[in-house]
């Protein structure tokens, strides 16, 4: 497994500006001005979070003309998905169950 | 959203001895010496990163006789499972298929 992408994109999801900057530009390319007011927090905030969520391969760049749009990287998300994934295992489903069952019959 | 929940579980996931830890109590309650041991790391080392993944909701602590015994909190894990299967919709998925297809076709 890609441990140090691992320890890039999770430490990345862990602030939650830069989580709700992702969930922003999940739809398509945005501005670095547009997430700023769209989230009401300073361009140099949201270009410092910008570039923890690209150097963790969760964001990408693109030149638009004179400006910089920036969209999900899908890839980079998916090396935090693959994790959940394997570590979802049929056993740890069916514990859950079980104590999703048990928390029901105390009810 | 239970953002500081998200905060506290991506920040115990960015390290790679903390997955290892999880990994290996994934199967069932451990004492510290017993991880320490597998994972070639002091004792002192897996007692502080358990404290990391305990307070982040990831492990819990049992006591079985004298000696503490960590496991895997499905629950917790959830949280984080949760943030990408809500991350994922179909729009995303597609993406990630007219990427792939892309590759394929130029390859």
């Amino acid at each position: 497994m890609n441990s140090l992408a691992l320890d890039d994109a999770f430490h990345a999801l862990s602030d939650r500006n830069r989580r709700s900057i992702l969930a922003l530009v999940r739809g398509g390319g945005r501005p670095v001005g547009e997430i700023a007011s769209e989230l009401a927090l300073s361009q140099q905030v949201v270009s410092h979070h910008l570039k923890v969520l690209r150097e963790a391969g969760l964001v990408s760049g693109t030149r638009d003309g004179t400006r910089h749009l920036y969209a999900v990287r899908v890839e980079g998300l998916a090396v935090g998905k693959a994790f959940f994934d394997d570590f979802w295992p049929e056993r740890l489903t069916r514990l859950k169950h079980t104590i999703e069952n048990a928390g029901a019959a105390d009810g």
